[in-house]
């Protein structure tokens, strides 16, 4: 399909693209039923990017005049005849509850050798093996942990360990103040669920958690983003901002913050937890990194301040353990918490127990000499991060070295768009993450996010080299 | 602590022990931070259920007269005072968006030896063996599997095995129109948070399934129940009904419906299609049960009638093979299905892919021989149970036995309460399911429901004719 964009003019390329094709839809250029190009091979024959191609069809879609569905690429909808996809045009008229248009959802990476766009651990470095091995006793020795249904808070051995383990970080709590979640981004769901509703005010940093900013948006919130300077969110800039919209909640990354790796100082965590107080608010301390610090642990977490229950404090052992075992801990008190547990018991009657019991001997007995070992093997990755930057970066980019955590945050210098960059570096293979989905709404950003751990060290070597190559040839084009 | 009750006023027994107790702490007597009795021991002192003291004890809560927390017991508020519990008072204030009070939270069941109100399939009968030797054979073989975050939708592989279950089942579809969810509860909470807002009108079968009631009361939904008959939903009142208020979604378990084990017969099955697309809604069909038939294989499922995408179709595998594992599928089409994947996406970022390869082979190879034996043992336990009911069932008692599933759903005489029926048995280490759950707000029932399926043969026909006996008593007092 040829589409001629105007790429110095006002409109965005993916409104350009999705104007294009429903003109020719409601035209009957394109007839109901039309298959429509692969958001991969669109991007590859316009030259624009996938997410270009993406925030395009997501466009036609929540406009009713395409359906697309995993596996199956997206058709030109039906409108009146026998049969599905067919009488299935009433479809286009059911009205949803959906947050934003989820770009990433049509997105082919089965090509991508370097995915730099996934902040995750390579499995090389996980501790795979002894969970594995504790789950293949258990299913031979418990074979009933598989079919009982957990407890909704989640399992009470699983919560001492963890109880303790938060106590040796500087969190005195009882296990009852504990729950078992499926990965922290449940954590942050049930959260948003029992306690965001529509027009509630959340104020995040700017940039932020993508994961965070679609669960909000999902419960209708209006969110506010806080810029961040060298010691993380601006507290003083928040504190007016709250005279004018009184916080319902504020959602944090305090440390080695996800995507920009900054990390709040104490005076800021201190501040925060003040205004939390005033404003008799929550504050979600998301905290997936603290552990991965590369010289000095980081400050102590807000929640080790807290007297008072505001602050729900997630930690995410997924990340760090076995993303697939999907383990996280929320601490939180009184009645904030029993409400959580309700939310939790309604939304999947708690976790599977089996996960559970398999990562308890680990995180009880394991986990720190573990971390110690991490932290090196991530420290060392960035270093090499970090030569080939020195190397390779073209004059203009710039960067912070986070102090721990996976990831990097590259500012690039403004003129050509990321967007076409992202098509480039897609056709050499390479990912990164688009630093505008750290938004909400079209915000503009010259941003991009790598990580530098989801990859053997050789491979990430190779892919970031060949990517700042990259950069510098489109920088210069 | 002691409360007068009257027994046949016009106030609920709830409500008098919990304006009590509220006067108690506004006028003093009990003091901030006073730990209240236990619900166990408040039921045994007043000689009432644990229903009745969760209930007062829910309702306390939510006028944030107390806080509780599992483990921890239920406290008076503190509204001023240093450190936890204490400042947290402003927690009391802080608005939330949860549904009806979780009676079930605060319940204690450990001393409970037949817990006849869980609805679930011992685990002698479950084939957890085969299962936990394929995890057993993976986790050793590719510990990588607990290193990836899934696909959203599902592993693709699952979703193919799982194409074909549903084909053999009458429903023909692609894999690409299936998507995995950590339990039906999940699928039934995505359907939720995807399409039903606040005000929005759902019908469903009076009585229902009490996970989903808990959904959609969470999202606010005007929910409206349907009288059933021998035929399941009177599809002609809901007819009637929806002329009034038309419907948003039905929410339906067509086949030995739980509770009340009622199978809806094909022509109403037919016409509720029908109503769906005149009123262009969706028909959210729960289909757990129906591989679990006694002797006729019940009527096809709604879905596979389905020419226009109107039924979201959700079949647990959880149930039948291994609650823990979390397993069950979404089919759906067009856009509806890929409103769901992103709300699943936000939820949880998909659903672990090491059990989803679990329990892949056996559904490939050995679900169908697994489902006949499984109907035997149940129609075995089924017989027992019917034997008993004869036997000892006290006269007034009524029931319908069903052609299949897991359940009994008797009905008792007006006279003496279920209330303190159920706090005898509990005291007798007997428990059930009171019918008023299975409603939304405060529908007095005069239905039970007793699941034949989840202890031993021998320990369900024990606790059963106990059950019976005492039932006898109680009626007779």
């Amino acid at each position: 399909m040829h589409i001629d964009l105007l790429r110095s003019g006002d409109k965005s390329l993916p409104r350009q693209i999705s104007e294009t094709i429903a003109q020719r839809i409601t035209s009957g250029l394109l007839q109901p039923g039309t298959r429509l190009p692969s958001v991969r091979g669109l991007s590859s024959s316009l030259k624009v990017s996938q997410v270009t191609v993406s925030k395009a069809y997501a466009d036609l879609e929540t406009r009713g005049h395409i359906l697309c569905s995993q596996g199956k690429g997206c058709y030109v909808a039906e409108r009146d005849r026998s049969r599905q996809g067919a009488e299935a045009g009433w479809q286009d008229g059911y009205d949803d509850y959906l947050p934003r248009a989820q770009l990433w959802r049509n997105f082919d990476y089965s090509e991508v050798d370097y995915p730099f766009h996934l902040a995750s651990i390579h499995s090389s470095l996980l501790p795979l093996g002894p969970i594995g091995t504790t789950m293949a006793v258990l299913v031979n020795e418990q074979p009933e942990l598989m079919a009982t249904y957990g407890n909704f808070q989640g399992d009470p051995e699983l919560r001492e360990v963890m109880r303790r383990h938060l106590q040796s970080r500087g969190i005195t709590l009882g296990a009852g103040d504990l729950m078992i979640t499926s990965g922290a981004q449940q954590g942050i769901d049930l959260v948003a669920r029992t306690f965001v509703g529509p027009g509630d005010t959340v104020y995040l940093e700017a940039p932020s958690y993508t994961g965070a900013i679609d669960v909000f948006a999902g419960r209708g919130a209006e969110m506010i983003f806080v810029p961040m300077d060298g010691d993380g969110m601006r507290v003083d800039l928040l504190t007016a901002m709250c005279d004018r919209r009184p916080p319902k909640l504020i959602y944090t990354n305090p440390t080695f913050q996800n995507p920009s790796g900054v990390t709040m100082s104490m005076p800021r965590r201190q501040r925060l937890l003040e205004l939390a107080r005033s404003y008799r608010c929550l504050i979600v301390e998301d905290d997936p990194f603290s552990d991965l610090y590369f010289h000095q642990p980081p400050p102590a977490s807000i929640k080790s301040l807290d007297t008072a229950g505001h602050v729900v404090y997630m930690k995410s052992f997924s990340k760090v353990l076995a993303p697939g075992c999907r383990i996280a801990c929320v601490a939180a008190e009184g009645n904030i918490l029993s409400r959580l547990i309700a939310a939790k018991s309604a939304s999947d009657l708690g976790s599977p127990l089996l996960t559970q019991r398999a990562v308890l001997p680990f995180i009880e007995r394991q986990y720190d000499e573990y971390a110690a070992k991490l932290r090196w093997a991530l420290r060392v990755r960035q270093e090499a991060a970090a030569r080939l930057l020195k190397q390779y970066a073209p004059a203009g980019v710039t960067w912070q070295l986070p102090e721990g955590g996976l990831n990097l945050w590259l500012q690039l210098p403004e003129s050509p768009g990321i967007e076409e960059l992202h098509a480039l570096a897609e056709r050499e293979g390479i990912s990164f993450l688009p630093g505008d989905v750290c938004y909400a709404g079209d915000m503009p950003s010259r941003h991009i996010r790598i990580c530098y751990s989801q990859l053997t060290q050789e491979g990430m070597e190779r892919g970031l080299r060949q990517f700042l190559l990259l950069l510098g040839r489109h920088l210069c084009s």
